[in-house]
């Protein structure tokens, strides 16, 4: 083995302190403290990999190791150090540790190459502060709207804010963005987040396609009244609407009982939100993802349409705002072929498979090739403290990762030769 | 008319900018320095009507008019400050600012009756802070539970802090028990926060009995997970389950169509509360009320069922806590011919009427006789900054209350004369 599995074990012990809930569990949100003070650590074993380190003005902080050319195509390896609020420490972090670790073991290998490498950990993968994420990994592809500086999270605070108290600029936000074609090839590794691996017992799989999620935000209205007074006849209560259409979005996407379709309304909020009075507001998340467009499409359209005939029967207003729309991506098959190889050298054995859950690679294949490296995670637990993967699986992964990347360096330093020739 | 209306009116628009929100709103929490600010404005008023005025530690303003003899029964006129988050102007403050009237008037027309009169704010009767209410009340009849001052608000501040933070003693919020015996009436005036006055076209009624609220905590326990990994038929989502309890609940509330029984999910909170996690723990509210106690106690029980069942079935775990229960009480029938007789003589033709929401006269009754009088309420709304009474209406409450308390004072003093001979 190539990689420093003890060096890597223990950048996750250290990393895991930061945010640390209960024994396993991790909270490290977006753009706070807890997010910088792990940003200054890894930073910190960025330098000692021979980057270069900096953090952009959409809050993504990235390492980079100068090529022998550095105006050539960069290879960059990524992921994310932010958490859910009730999250794991695996998640994001894996893939971030990963990045460094390839860049520390080619500073001891003496290996220089043409392309420059760069590790990123991006800004809101997780989404949930903002309702709105895969922030940092946008703006590197040119996709920041101004707009979205102004949503707020729980507290009330804007992202403008909390960029400016993070330290970015965010009148800056679009200068993070590469221009098309310097970035050559993106590479992630990633917890499955899912039960597949650990079905067919290997530790390392490797992604074909993700799946695209869309986000909507459902907001209901009906009218606050005195518990006690307003007879059940009368009410327009939006917290019975809403429980009705969360109910009917649960059967709709369970009709086609083979397709991997998932919906899941994972936040609600009420106003006022007082035991004695009827509810005269709801808002409430949905998200719906599936590898196939068009039947995802099918299944929004099926969700908007339940939505306005519950809340007519319910006499309730509605309003349905979308918050992200990714489209379902593949990985790039030179890179899927590169790893498939990689792997039959390294005995891994790793099957190609799909990913539920979407990545910052998802965003990336907008501007380059990518790849993604999945390593196996006990009971498919993720976005919960019981999450784990063991050291031993993690270390196979970035092995992996390592040589993969390695090939990749040298595929498109090929094309640049062959294209100048 | 005996009352000032025009003091009465302008007691009200001083009193509503404390706390207001938007041009009609009120949000003026129990224990909150707004509070305490209006129990300052309202200590000023008792004292130009003559009265000695005191903070209990439980929370508590109560204003003492002395008797001529001052270890004669109290005739206790009260209802309470607090509102709502999302409240209204007139909701409890009515019947504080009645009686405030009432006292001045009786010190304009020079009456000092034998029996002390005491006028009170009640501490914490919406409930919705503490999730248990009628607190100041409960105190006040020695129903106040020494642990409930650990209850947290949704900040994590306990009721014992917010009592300090007031410049209560915690520790001594026993002492506010008036002793049985001691207090000879209680009489609350109240917007009706229904529709039926309206609909007959009478501004004030008179109320024979209040329906009795219990309140339930249901927690839902499921399993977090990601988003878009976990296959829809192997999730434990607790926000899916509590959507079907609350849709049966509704469904089990409204099957006997003639019965006033009304339950509401007013308050819900979903944990972690993330778009892309799967929730893993819900927590809601539910507030039952009926006239009829039995046919409270079987909801009750078909609703529990219903929780097991449904837990059951979608493979949660739950736990039921219950609140609040407070029975049905009747107003004294003497009390309420007392009423009929001065709406006669004042040409209000009053009602007889049922009161769905709860008073602080519900707490009271464990301890004397209680009277309540209703004014009338735009569109039934309550709860809700859309809240409206006017200015001529609760006048013409105030005045029923005003002559109503004379003829009480008189019939206690003459039981206690008939009980002396």
């Amino acid at each position: 083995m190539k990689i420093n599995k003890w060096r890597l074990q223990e950048h996750f012990e250290i990393i895991s302190e930061y945010g640390k809930i209960g024994e396993t569990g991790l909270c490290r949100p977006t753009l706070s403290k807890v997010e910088k003070e792990a940003f200054k650590v890894v930073s910190q074993w960025m330098r000692e990999a021979g980057m270069t380190v900096k953090i952009d003005h959409a809050g993504n902080l990235i390492g980079r190791l100068e090529g022998k050319n550095p105006s050539a195509p960069i290879v960059m390896i990524g992921s994310h150090l932010d958490s859910q609020p009730y999250g794991g420490r695996f998640d994001g972090t894996s893939g971030v540790l990963a990045g460094v670790e390839v860049a520390m073991t080619m500073k001891e290998q003496d290996i220089v190459p043409e392309s420059p490498m760069e590790v990123v950990a991006f800004c809101d993968e997780e989404s949930w502060r903002f309702k709105k994420g895969v922030f940092g990994s946008r703006a590197i592809v040119g996709q920041f709207e101004p707009e979205e500086l102004e949503r707020k999270d729980k507290d009330g605070v804007t992202r403008r804010q909390a960029l400016l108290d993070f330290g970015c600029d965010p009148d800056k936000v679009a200068e993070a963005a590469y221009p098309d074609g310097v970035i050559g090839a993106f590479l992630e590794m990633h917890i499955e987040q899912g039960p597949v691996l650990e079905a067919q017992q290997l530790p390392v799989g490797i992604v074909s396609a993700i799946a695209g999620p869309i986000w909507l935000t459902v907001t209901l209205k009906g009218f606050a009244g005195h518990a006690g007074s307003v007879p059940m006849n009368m009410r327009q209560d939006a917290l019975l609407g809403a429980a009705k259409m969360i109910g009917e979005i649960n059967h709709l996407v369970r009709k086609e009982q083979d397709a991997p379709t998932v919906a899941t309304v994972g936040s609600l909020h009420v106003f006022p939100n007082s035991p004695n009075s009827i509810p005269e507001k709801v808002e409430f998340s949905i998200d719906l993802r599936d590898i196939d467009l068009n039947r995802r499409n099918q299944m929004e359209k099926q969700i908007r349409a339940m939505i306005k005939q519950v809340s007519n029967n319910y006499d309730l207003t509605f309003e349905i705002q979308e918050d992200t729309n990714l489209k379902p991506v593949s990985c790039a098959d030179w890179i899927q072929q590169v790893m498939i190889e990689e792997s039959r050298e390294n005995e891994l054995n790793s099957p190609l498979m799909v990913s539920g859950p979407f990545h910052d690679a998802v965003v990336m294949a907008d501007t380059c090739d990518i790849g993604m490296i999945f390593v196996r995670c006990k009971d498919g637990i993720s976005h919960n403290p019981a999450e784990f993967a063991s050291y031993d699986d993690l270390a196979l992964g970035t092995e992996l990762l390592y040589h993969s990347a390695l090939r990749v360096f040298t595929s498109i330093n090929e094309e640049i030769l062959a294209s100048s020739n």
